[in-house]
Formats: structure tokens, sequence, C-alpha cells
């Protein structure tokens, strides 16, 4: 089936494995008249790159992206933008060992089981590389909503058992440190916590937290088209998401109504808000105007050094080590591709919402 | 836009509001040859049914379901099969008070934002009423998923602080109690806690566990339309859900690779399975064989006869106590939705694996 | 799969059987504040209603429209509009022949071939009065194109060898006579040439003409969603359509380009226009801001009272002839069908369009 | 909006302008396990490559595919296809001239009027080379079919005012002829006449006709994704399509019933036959097993020589030459592309399909 597409007005398309002749990613639907170049995504990207600190694979990757169409004098012309990353570092490696047996944690198994075989050389499509194409859709996305008023603001909120604390939250940390953390102490201390992991040839997961402002309120579709319903996909189908929860989330189980519920109030400005932000900036799957905040859940990389047990292809039982350096952690690079999804569901939201009410048809074809 | 549709191949359609004439769903896409008929239905829709304990909702709807089409002499046609439940509770009451301000919690004031207006009574298609059409098309899901040899579990894992134990799990008990937890002792907690929530006029948030067994390995799609991914997606448009996790979800954040990694291992079967399953049964987005393990987070009743605070149409402050009984905690009657929602993802990404491999399509067509 | 819906924005998904408890269709996506009520859509279900000539089958049904969900105090919600029509005249007559045999021109084998069996009572979901669904859901989207300045005129062109005249015609004569031709000579004479056909227990076919005014200029999407493209499919989903052209049609094949090009002029308003339309108002897929005008051909009613030839289930052949009064042409009562397709695909497409510059985003959110 | 993707499983989305880096598609849904190299799909693209004889384009771009993704060891791996053409004739020519004015038959001013800009540079995304797209997924979906049994040949049926004729009619002619007609008699006559539109400074029109072979009966959705809906929606999202008619067509519409109704038969294999195929082995939208044949006109090249009257951008009359050597007539050219559509059409369908019946399911899930 085809999987590979994401959105409704604002679609993409990703394409490419880790070990062929590039990744890409074709948008169809990018409104016309927005200007954009390679330099804008490129900033995207390098955000996701490998080799930036010790915490990340040393793999030396330019990512370098090409705009192959729908750019014209410096505009989206309205035409299908096509973007490409040529893969650099496909060394004609032995993969033979790795094409034998399961890794635990990896997809090996159910691309076999879906498909019968599998690109076995270093994860196919269900590697990391996949996430460039969504990372420079992200970007062209984000160029939109900032046009629109619209800011994310994406970081690191725990790795492993270390968690950033709100009475040092500062945002201008995030880019200061390699683990994109908002509290200098706490990239301290989760820097010294992966410096063991790695020691015990180990991995660790960790958190990501993401804030929206500036959403003009109403935008989502109510039933199944959901804001947050939409979000929640986003972010699953980023590889290792565990987990995902939205305002007050998982502590909203245990509440009581009481303590739930946002009283709605009238700002000076005159603006409708809430008190409180337990929805977290959304109401029946649609913005309330005030800030949207998520949260999800990144398991510890599978890639480990460690002996584990496994099976083969036949179901040999095998002991196996994962040879080559893995990141110990993928939080600090996700946090552009959690970024990147949910800047594509804002953006096909916005453009969906237009057509919510005769008022604003009538506004773009009669006045 | 069109947000009331959800699924692919096995594509389902809702309509209506609580206080309108009636609900619906029009299931398009449900395999040929099917046994069905209303009694099928009617055991889900049942399950919701308000008025079954003191812990819901008092109204009175028999909630009968009409088949209008797509089934013949028993079985479906391949057409589309149009589903109707009347409603019947609708009194001339006086919504003039409800109409003029913003019950927090609610989505009265993101309706508004969207469209301009709303349907302000009792809740219109935000209402809980909505999910009849989810649970009708469940039903049939379910029934397609038994003769594959899927079948699901769905019960109440905790109502605010009160938990099901791990070591009195009793399949058994889920039926047995007005709370449907499968733990006798945990429901006797459970509903002594709800008896304190309602004499001071408060609610109750819990959490709603999923156990889905048989699937086949290798269903769901890579990249975005990964089986976790739609699970998400289908659990978060229920209305009151807040968080979603898979396997050991936000507790994998805290864990190393060693830990959250599963072994895997050849049952004597002969079966390739693991040795945990802390994936939750999804490995890249795919079934895995082993059974998938999902967890909801559900927020209390925002509808309290506690005073609250909120705001005017037009920004005014006011305080209010929400009239009517309301059910102290959704969580009891939002079981069969999270499952007929499990179902309809998990059929509708069965019907689409069928064309993952030449193969299939060779056994149907040239064999 | 699901092949009952049509549209991306605003969506249809029609349901029912001929024989069934009734026929009806969902619009999803139907913007926010139009007003509509159930005369709006029974105007449009007249128009196609059995037994308002002797051209159309005597059949007694008042095909009355309930709205059973979407509309609050006179105007669109936002939500979906569920339309139901029941079916009156389900007698319980004997179909047991009928059951047996193929019948020429029917679907009668395909859906056999297709699904393994078939709702054999008068055509199941083939049969004309699926068209019910479109045609209410036509009625809706021809308001929204009202308020937006767009208008569609639609008339039958010819009935077998018996065309309308561009000399003779007259647009008031369209509702004048029973088989909706805008030539009373013409009319007069095809009544004449049914009559024979009648009596020769034989049917004919005819074509329909369609001419849309007033669309702005650069709606339809490039590429695959094309404005021709989606009117060609809308038309070929009526059951009996057997051709389709746009402007000149099957004539361009034979002309030369110096012939067939449309030379560009500004209007005395100052509005670009053509010289000729040729193009029959589509450039590029896209609307030129000239009338659309197309064209389909319906071919003759399949059901005769002749004797024809064919088979049983089984292979035997047989010799039958069909029983009961069928519409001797389906043209007639298949105008309104084709006019409420177009209607369809304009709305879609106009909504669609709304996203097609980031100056109608900044115009909407940010104004 | 995204309008550059076709399909529903198998589904393609392409991408690129005439003037750009080059151009491209996407493949995704393609099932596992089809051997597939570039030969095979440069096989497809050199018959629709220009230089060929001196009825196309004089241009010469060698249109060499490459391969980036979904295809390992060979065989396709169930991941997106992601084929490449780089542009090779983008001269840095003055487009100056082109850009001031709208080209009568071209969508320069639709292009305009949608986006409010358009890349001028040899027709951007409305070029014919967006066709390179469809013709390399095209040759995808022919070996899918072919592995399934289904058959497609395609050729010129007319050019201008000269028309094959049945009696002459020869399958082997087809690429013995550079018009590709299938009468090597008519072909001698259709170069004559197109020589004499080539030395008036003028150009051609004329019509392609399409015979599938090998369907399985019952292919094709009911009600709106029918076959020869889709077929339509296909054809009509060529550039020059200017009419479709399937089986008798428009001549249908003169028809009476007992001439156009096909009787069935029993062949003396068993299989269940017609004794005629006016349906153009459609009925109800399903295939009936015997030929699918189809015909589409096909507008004269606007680009032509001759002065030509229009406006420019701000209305201004004009009298234009178009330079440049141009194709004076684009059939021979659309025949491979018509071709490519209808694989399209026809390899989504059946996938599609495979979800017909519960019996389907079982064979592949439970056997």
């Amino acid at each position: 089936m085809a999987g590979s597409s994401f959105g409704t007005i604002f679609k993409i398309t990703t394409w490419g494995e880790s070990h062929g002749k590039g990744v890409g990613v074709v948008i169809d639907g990018c409104p016309a008249g927005l200007s954009l170049c390679e330099a804008d995504i490129q900033k995207f990207l390098d955000r996701r790159r490998p080799g930036q600190s010790r915490f990340t694979t040393p793999r030396k990757e330019s990512d370098a992206v090409e705009i192959l169409s729908g750019v014209f004098e410096g505009q989206t012309a309205g035409t299908p933008v096509s973007l490409l990353v040529r893969n650099e570092n496909q060394r004609s490696k032995d993969y033979s060992e790795i094409a034998s047996y399961y890794r635990p944690g990896h997809a090996d198994y159910t691309f076999d089981a879906k498909y019968g075989f599998r690109d076995y050389r270093g994860g196919g499509r269900s590697s990391g590389r996949e996430t460039i194409g969504r990372v420079a859709a992200g970007a062209v996305a984000s160029k939109i909503l900032a046009e629109t008023g619209v800011s994310i603001r994406t970081y690191t909120r725990s790795i492993g058992p270390v968690a950033i604390s709100p009475d040092r939250f500062d945002p201008d940390e995030i880019c200061a440190n390699a683990l994109f953390m908002p509290d200098a102490a706490a990239a301290v201390e989760a820097q010294a916590y992966l410096e063991r992991c790695m020691q015990e040839q180990d991995s660790s997961g960790g958190t990501i937290e993401c804030v929206i402002t500036g959403m003009p309120a109403g935008v989502g579709e109510t039933v199944f088209e959901k804001l947050d319903a939409n979000l929640a996909k986003a972010m699953f189908s980023i590889g290792a998401v565990k987990g995902f929860e939205i305002g007050s989330g998982f502590g909203a189980a245990a509440k009581k109504g009481s303590e739930n519920n946002d009283a709605f109030l009238t700002a000076p400005s005159g603006k409708i808000t809430k008190k409180t932000n337990n929805a977290g900036g959304i109401l029946g799957g649609m913005s309330d105007g005030d800030p949207i905040v998520f949260r999800v859940a990144v398991k510890p990389t599978p890639s480990i050094a460690r002996a584990q047990q496994t099976v083969k292809k036949d179901g040999t039982p095998i002991d196996i080590r994962i040879a080559g350096r893995h990141d110990p952690v993928v939080v600090p690079r996700a946090v552009v591709v959690v970024e990147s999804m949910a800047a594509l569901v804002l953006t096909d939201l916005l453009l969906l919402n237009l057509s919510a009410r005769m008022e604003y048809l009538k506004k773009i074809y009669t006045d």
C-alpha cells in the first residue's frame, strides 16, 4: 500500500533507503508564492546531521539538499517541490552477517514477514535516514507557518532518568548544548549519564517536548481528523517513538474534573484564553488559541555493542554483538524530526481550515 | 474538510449530533461474504449504552440499530453498509443558558472559533453519542477479525488513583463488574472512589488497556501508515483521550537499550517470537506476531456540578454550575469505543496488506 | 474497496440498493454557514423522480428527502449532512427468475464475478436509484455555487437520431417539455421517435449537454486533478454513460491547430477572454473564465421487452423478455444527475483552490 | 492542492518542469517481488522520446532513467520506487518574449490566473515532459499486469481526417511506421497529410485506440471508482485530450437498446462471454472478461508557426508567431502515454479488488 505519503493538501511523499542512491521527498500542494531556497532547508537538515557531538554517530555525511523542481525565481510555483539528498557513505561493506539474523528492537524480522525478504543494508527503509525527507519538508512547512504567525519550539525534556527542571527552563540554552536541553545543569548531568551508557556499551531513551504558539483558534477537524489525532499519528510514524501525550496527558487520568478543567477567562487584550492549560491548547480536536504542548517518549537506540540473544532467519538461536558506532541516544537528533512532523500537521490543517466557512469562500472569490 | 471518515479500504463515515434526528455510520469497503445481522452490532452498542450502572448517566436510550443497506440474505454484499440509530431523548429543553457561555473542558469555544457558531444542544457533534457510529462499525470489523483469527480484549486499567494489579488479573472479571476492570478488588476500591467523587460533585479520569492477539506478523505499512501510528490517531480521535503508549511506552524513555530490547527466540511450535514484549507487538510499524499491547489515558468528565469560572461568548466572566446528571467517569463506556477503533485500524491494515506481495496477486488471480 | 465516496474536501458517500430500506448520502466537508432546508434538496430530486411523463417508468415513488444531521437553525453547521430517502415501492415480488440469468447490458454478471453473488432485486446497487444520493448532494453543491456566482444549465442535446438545432436553441424551453430539450420542434420529433421505440418494445440512447458559467479562472488542479479529468470521471461514474467530450471534443481530432486554437482577446470590461471556445472553458486542466461546455453520450436503456438471448448463471443459453415497464430512454431523468455530478466537481475544486496561494492563507488568517 | 498523485494502492506522484533540473516520479505501493531494472523502464520512455521521426520535435534528449530507490537485488522491495530523468536541453534561452503574452491553446493564462505567476520556460509543469514520470511508472505497472496475464495494445486510430480501416488492421504494422498506425496504407496517407500541415505551418489532431485483453472479470469498483470512470479521468489528465469513449461510445447515443445490448453466451471453453462488445468490456463499471476497448480524441498541437492573435498579460492585443520546431501532431508520442495511464488504472484496481471478498482474505491469511 502507499504508506510513504503524509497530509491531505500539503502532502509529502518520502522515498529512499539508507544504502541506496539517496533519499528525498516530493512536496505536493505547497501554496504558490512562498520564498524558498536550498539554504532554508539545509538549516533544518543540519540539525539532524550526524557527527555533531560525541553523542551522535561519527559517520560523516554532508546531507546537502538539492531542489529539483517547484521553485521559480526564488518562489514556490504551486507545483511539486522535489528535494534530493544523495547518499555518500555507502561503503561496499559486507552485510552478509547482518543479513542472516534479526537484530532485537529493529524491523528486520517484520520486514521479512511482510515482504518475504528485505534490504538488509543498514536498516533499508526503516533507517533513520528516511527522516531526511520529513525534515526537508518540515523546513518548508515551517516557513509557511512563520508567515502565518505560528512558531514551534522543540527540545529534549529528559535523557534516561535525567529531566529538565521547570525552575531552570531557559530557551536560549536549547542550542547551546549538544543535547538540545533548555536547562544547562540537566544537560551536564545527562551528558555524564550518556558517558556511562557508552562505557557500558549500552544506550538510553528520553523524552522530547514541543510547544507551538500563535495558532489561530479553531484549526483541526472534528471527529477523525482532530489536531491532536494527527499529531499523535505524526509522532508515532517516527521510528523510535513509544508514547505521546498532550497537555496534562497521562497525568489527567489520575485527576479529578475540578483539577483538570481549565477555566476560560478574558485576557486584557480581549482575547479569550484559559487560566491553566491542561488541555495542551486543544479542545475537541481543535486549537483553542493557547500554546499547544505535547511530549513524546523515545525508546533507547536498539543497536548496542553488548552481547544480545536473537535468532537467524531459520530460527536458530545466535548470540550477536552489533558492530560499528551508533548513536547512544537518538533523542537530540530526533528533536528536529518531531518539530518537522508537527510543522507538517499544522500546515496541512491550516490549509484545510480554509474551507470551513462559506464566509472564507466568498472572501476569496467574490470580494 | 472531510474529517468524519476513517480508513482507506475499510472506510467508515460517521454522522449525527446528540440532539439531531439520529446518529449513524456508512461502512464502505466491507468485503462481501461476511455473515452479518443487527444483533451482531447491537451487542457492541449495548456495551456503551447509558444507564447500565450508577456510574453512567441515567438517560434512557435504547440505541437500537437498523441496517439500511449492504446486507443481502444475511451476508455483506460488497456494497456500503449504512447503519442508523435514531435519537430518542431529545427533549425540547431550554438550551439558551448553555448557548450563552463556554463550558470548561468542552469544545464549545473551539466550535465557535472554527465555524462562527455552533449547535449548542448537548455537545452537538462533539457529544459522546458520535461514538455510536464508531462502535457499530467496530462490531462489523470485529467480525472480520474473528474470521481471520484475531481477537481483542479491552478493559479498564485504572480509575483515578486506583489501578488493577497484575497479580490479580482475571479476564473473566472484566464483564462481572460495572467498571470493566479485570480485578475484582480494584473494582470495589474504584467504585468507592467514584462514590466520593460524586458526593463532591466531581468526576474522575482513568486509563484503558487493550491487548490484541492472533495478528499475523508483517501487518502495518512502513513510514507514515505504521500500525502504531494508525492506532495512535484512532485513539486520539476519541474525545477525552490525552495520552497513548505502546508496549513499554513512556517507561522506555527512562530505560537502557539492554533493558528495552526484546530478544528473539524460537517457540517450540517453530514460530519466531520474543522473550519479552517491550515493543508491544509492533516493530518498525508492523505487527511482529506477538500480542499488541497499548494504553490510553482518559481525562475526567468535564461536565461537573461544582461551580466553575468561565466566560460568555462576549468575554464577560460568569460562574456556572452544569446541571443534569453526567457520567462521573467516561472510562467504562469508552472501553468498547477503544476496542472498536482498534478493530477498525486492524481490519483496514489487514486488507491493505493484501497488496504487499506479487505472490498474493498471483495467488488470487492466476492460481 | 471504498468506491462509494466522491470528492476530497466536499466529499460525499452514497449508500443504498433499489430494493433495500432506502438510499442516501452523507456529505462531509460542507462549509458552515450555508442556508439549507429540505425543500432546496427536494427540488432537485423531483427532477429525477419517475412517473413524470409517459417516457419514464410509471413507478410511483415520492422520494421525499429527510435531513438527518448537519443543519442547525437553517444553516449548515460544518458537520456531516446526512440525507435519507426511504424506498417505498419494494413489493414482495418474485425475483427468482431474474436471479437465475444475466440481463444483457446490465451489471448482473459482473457483480457475480466480483463478489461471488449479488443482490438481484431490481439492480441492487447498480440501480438508477443510487443516483438519488448524488442528486441530493448535488443540490447542496449547487447552492454553494450559486453563492459564489456559478450557474449550471443542463439539457438533452439528442434522443436517438434527433438532435437540437443551434438556431432554435431556447433555454426557456428546457423545462417546458418532458424531454428537457431547449428546442420545441426537436422535442416534438424526439417524442414521436420514442413512441415508435416503445411500440417496438425497444429503447433509445441520447446525449446531454452542460454549460457552466461564472467560474473564476484558475480553478482545477494541474496534472492529475484537472477540472476536465474530474468531470470525465464524474460523468463516467453515471451508469449508462459511454462517452464524454469537452469543447470541440472528438471534433478536435480532425481539426488543424489554426482552426482549434482560441485567440485570446480583451473584453470591453477588461476581462481576458477568448474569441472562440473550442477549449470548452478549460486550458491545462484549469477553468479559463469562459463557459465550461461538455457533452455526454448515454446508451439506450438495456431493459427492453423484446426477446433477447443470454445465459443462466451456469452458462446455459436462455431466451428472455424483461417484464415490467422501464424508461424507454434514461436521458431526461439523467439530465439532473449530470448537473449534480458537475456541481460536486466544481464545488470541490473551488474549495481546494483556496490553498493555491500564500496570499489566500494570509488573507484569511492574518488580515 | 495535491494534484500530482494518481492511484490509491499503486500510487504515483510525478514532479518536474520542462526547464528545471529534471522530471521524475515516486511509485508508492508497488508490491514486493517484481523483478525490475532500468532497461524495463527505458524501453517505455524510448517510445515517447523526441527526435524519432520527422513528425516529432527534433530536440535531442536521451531521457535516461535512474532508479534511485525501492529495488534491491533486482526486485522491488515494497518500498517507494523513485525514478529520475535529468533534463539536458535547458539552454539559457531568452524566454522574456514568451513570458509577456498568453499562447493560444496553452495553459499560460490559466497558470497565471491560478497562482498569480508562472514558470514561463517551455510550458513549465504543463509541458509534455511531465508525462515522462507517467510513462516510467506505466512501465512498472505494465510488468505487474504482464505477470497477471493482462496485456495492452495501443495505437493511432486517426490523424486529422485519415483513419485506419478495420479491413486492413495489422498489429505487426504498429511499430513499423512512425505514426504507430496498425494500417500501412493509412500511415502513408497520414504522413502525406502531416507534410502538408507542416508546409502550412499548421498542426493536426487525431485519435488513439487502446485494447486491453486478459483482465479477469469483476475488476473495478461500483459507483464512483468504476473502471471506466477511472480510465476517463486518467485519459483526461493527459494534456491534449478532448474526448473519451468506451465500446460503442458516442455511437451508442443514436442506437436502440436492441442494437446496443450484447447478448451473453458461453464460449466452448465454458467461459461466459458476449456475442458483441458494444459495452467495451465494462458493465456496471467492472470488467466483464472481454477486451476493454476505448478511444481518446487528441487536439492539434497548439504551438504553430503561423501568425496568431492573442493578448499580453496586461490585456493589450498582440500578433505572435511561435518560434522553434514543435511536433506537428502529438498523437504518435501520446500513444505510450495513453497505454501507461491505462496500465496504472488497471494495476491499481486489480490490487484494490483483492479486498472484495472475505474468501480472498482467508486465502491469504488462514490457508
